[in-house]
């Protein structure tokens, strides 16, 4: 099987890096944010390192678990990789949910820069519980 | 009310004339597109604009209308704008299916440069019918 390019490689680990981060350990998202980084979470903007980890450290759940159903990379003109994540969320303190059709449809995108040390994440992040809600 | 950011303004208005032409002549996309340009369709993977033109000049349906119910645009440090734009697709030749719950919703990304004459587009597109078919 050839190997895959090298974007989906390094998009895939970050992928793979950030919500094995966010579902056990949401402090340490910190050290993948830069001031310069954006988040948008259900439409609201937050830029910079302590307003993005102000929000995401007050999320209203407290155990999280992202089901990736599919995952898109691209390499972008300036040597960064753009990703695009869907998948479902599990609210592990309400594992029935999981099960039903309200479940959640999470879907993010992230572009990060492969010439430095610590990517520079920009993020939005869309939930809706039905096909009609987003 | 406060002006919206520039990158909002621009991207909104690279979402709107993007579907717009897409809705209306798919053949003028070409005009958005380099050859450095990538487009992920349902998990497979377009570069160039030849390659990228000719995976949208085949799709199986001939007139198609984006209900576009979300979109979050944000600046990236390089001066582009990053763009997530979510949606439901009605394909016109069967305007019963858009009131179904089948109906599908769609997802799409866009990276575009501020910098130049030409949007150097990067796009992944998903669709799927079921909140667990995506």
């Amino acid at each position: 099987m050839a190997e895959k390019p090298i974007w989906e490689q390094i998009g895939s680990g970050f992928v793979q890096h950030y919500y094995q981060q966010f579902d056990t350990d949401r402090v340490k998202l910190a050290d993948l944010y830069t001031d310069a980084s954006c988040l948008t979470w259900e439409g609201e903007g937050f830029q910079g390192k302590t307003a993005i980890m102000t929000k995401l450290s007050s999320l209203p759940f407290q155990s999280i678990q992202h089901s990736i159903t599919a995952q898109d990379h691209h390499p972008t003109p300036d040597s960064c990789v753009m990703s695009m994540v869907m998948g479902q969320l599990k609210d592990i303190q309400n594992v029935d949910e999981f099960v039903f059709p309200s479940e959640q449809i999470w879907r993010d995108l992230a572009l990060h820069h492969l010439l430095t040390n610590r990517s520079s994440a920009v993020n939005g992040c869309r939930h809706n519980k039905s096909p009609n809600s987003c």
